[in-house]
């Protein structure tokens, strides 16, 4: 997405486009609801954690980050979080975590979860740091969260243990558990169950469908939000399955409220 | 705020104004966060209700139905969430709650708490099939969200049983227990935390000094979100009751990222 | 309880007793589901208190200090727990609790509540350690928990803010807030659901009509547990007003178990 | 165990044993705890279920299905309990359970687990009624619960679609999906953690120390529990992984309380 907006600034996107990833059906389901249950999966395919009693370092508390917290903690984890942004530090606090700075925690967790977006969020002075057993993953942006490369050095033994896990293995006999070499953990060793996966598939189909009948001059050269109605049809076309029942305004309500029976029922930034 | 957008549009407003209450760190802590709380405490102080095993019917899932679903939930409640909007219904789902239209299940719950910001969500027929003694609050807006009126009929009779308190008595026996006569709950029945006042009085004082100091012609006489770094600002004044330590942006993490070390982390419009 | 078995073993009980307080049903309403809301509304009601985000010390890990720590977890409090049995306290740590000493964690919390059965849980030093505004209650034993004793000294200035709350005042001005003097929180500062209540009067007259229709020579001069019968009959009495259904076991099971299709379910010392 | 207790009763038992499974360390994790996890990781592995949204039978509430109801509600399932015992029923509803019998629920549901030690607890009648795509296992004991012979007749056809994952195929074509064949699903689909192995075999390994070094008469050629003093011992041995701290009781406490400073902490039945 963010290719797309440099392509629409720089006057190269020929074409209009619709960011179905920021969509809010999407966003939740591919980030905050799938990572909740795929951090746990992951770890139990891969390193068979007991997750009760651990100490656990999530860095970052965006959507992913709230997920892979909510479970852990769910699990009985102690979760510590890292946070650059006050206002989502401020909610990992009301959430009932302790924020605090990776270095200070380091040394004491039983595993690092990093979920930022960022580069280089675990460096190799923290994981000198870590104890001996600590597990490494990534559930953030491709590999560069976890500084892989400065482990690559002729003093540290890599012992490949099983796929998608590997001891680092320092001069002292200290291991660490690196996880998909630091590569995104649940790409890598879970599963994306179908029932997101048809959302993403619904959202894209229904966000071309929209371009290819959109009348001429609604869409220029430009990247745009799904229209908030198709989002909220992609969610109500998922309700069924869960046997879930809409509740629908009366005339007197939509006409209190200022909106359409059918929708849209929030301004496009609701989320 | 309606209000102000209202005169807005209509070309009446005549000065610039910022709208502080959507601001994220407001929004949360008054809706979210707070009713999360003061749901809990608003109905021991007026019903005196034991939690546990309870069936409660939430309507509306916004910010408000989600602190206080999750409150109820967690004190061992069974609730019930209804809603009009797919996207919050479908969020209802996924955090376990069972999306019902209130006349499905009202027979059933001892409680129904209105949080949709709209009007006569619980109208007398829902009323007439409730069991004796549920209780009925209003945990959105002013007084519309309960149909009282229709309750101000000569066959019921109201018993006025302590503050916030009265039985509406149907002719067979039957009371429901209606709390501040359909008002706002915690606005009656609860006491705002000094913590919360706080991040809402330097929001708005943030607001006055920003448009006290902007230079001319960068608001005009329209209504304004609060700027994103001022929001973040409020933040992280409050973070340090929580002994919270926030992390700083390496120089090449903040190039990376394309941020400026010192915020905006998010645009303006992320929650 | 502990009363009538010294008279027991001492030999002077003359009448056959039911020691009611150790009947399942009753511990688990008094204690466990009882305390799990009497903490949250005693600390509303008298110190105000926003749960999100704060760190308590909770000092014990039996049915009182289980409730109560499940209660502020689920309300966004990050709970430290002290125990001196270490089977309570690896559950405490498989609960998600860190296990600590009162010393090693005095200095950071901004509540400590007792819920030992024991004596000088929190004592003077402790005190000196709190920081400004911490408050410190009793959710155990009558008023030996807390060392309210070693707060009556010259130095140290009581003043009176309201109903069941004290601040004591250092010489450099730091208070902490003691909450009902030290004697037990939620007797003083908070209601008895009348379904619990129910449970306690329904079990004490099924105990004694038990002892007065037992045939001579059940019951000699001596304390019994309430028969896991009656244990049961109180339970299923009060399912109906949470509209549970209760399975029965076929013949066939009841059979395969060696039960009867009537109960009792359990051994006398299943909890 | 059982077959113990049967031989003791009987006079043919020729040595003493003790019960190291009733030990409450071992009980709370081989069941619990242990169960809290391995239903999510046996769930994945076979059916990789999405949690969230799904509405789920547990049938049983002691101590396994006490974990599955936990871990599932905390994913964001929609648990329904049932129950033959009506103080575990009580607990169910505190608990935030809705307590119902099979039948009336099994129209609806996505999942049903059975974990009561029972037998025929769910069988083809209720099978008959489920819809399409439901999950049927076992998390209770051997291969009693699910009365699986009633699906092998001639117009019901089995295809096994991976290990541990069979479709029983209706002639009208709905599918149920059965896993691990009715037997116990996290023996043969999840993990033990080591640190639960570590446990159990610390449990049993003193049990047999206690035995060989006992003075002659301490055991006579019955069935005991392990002595609550050694369960402790297990307990705190294992609280070093949690960096726990424990606290000691004073002298003047360890009189008050009439306890050795040592332990045993608890009478022998304390669960």
């Amino acid at each position: 997405v963010g290719g797309l907006h440099h392509l629409s600034k720089a006057g190269k996107l020929c074409v209009p486009a619709i960011n179905v990833n920021d969509s809010v059906t999407k966003q939740k389901f591919d980030n905050l609801y799938c990572c909740r249950e795929s951090i746990l999966d992951s770890l139990k395919k891969t390193a068979d954690i007991m997750f009760g009693g651990k100490q656990v370092a999530v860095c970052g508390y965006g959507e992913v980050g709230k997920g892979c917290s909510a479970a852990l903690k769910a699990m009985g984890s102690i979760v510590y979080v890292t946070e650059i942004d006050p206002i989502c530090a401020l909610q990992a606090c009301m959430d009932g975590f302790r924020l605090a700075k990776l270095g200070d925690v380091v040394r004491q967790v039983d595993m690092v979860i990093t979920c930022t977006g960022n580069k280089n969020v675990v460096v190799r002075e923290h994981m000198d740091l870590m104890k001996n057993g600590c597990v490494v993953c990534n559930m953030g942006r491709s590999n560069t969260e976890i500084d892989v490369n400065s482990l690559r050095t002729p003093e540290l033994v890599w012992q490949h243990v099983r796929a998608q896990v590997d001891h680092i293995i320092w001069p002292d006999g200290k291991r660490i558990v690196l996880l998909a070499e630091g590569r995104v953990l649940n790409l890598s060793s879970s599963t994306v169950p179908i029932y997101v996966l048809s959302i993403t598939a619904t959202t894209q189909a229904l966000a071309l469908i929209e371009l290819f009948n959109a009348p001429e001059g609604r869409y220029k050269q430009d990247v745009y939000l799904l229209p908030k109605k198709l989002d909220e049809y992609v969610a109500s076309l998922h309700l069924q399955t869960f046997d879930a029942h809409l509740t629908e305004l009366t005339d007197e309500q939509a006409k209190y409220m200022g909106l359409s029976k059918y929708g849209p029922f929030k301004s496009s930034h609701y989320r």
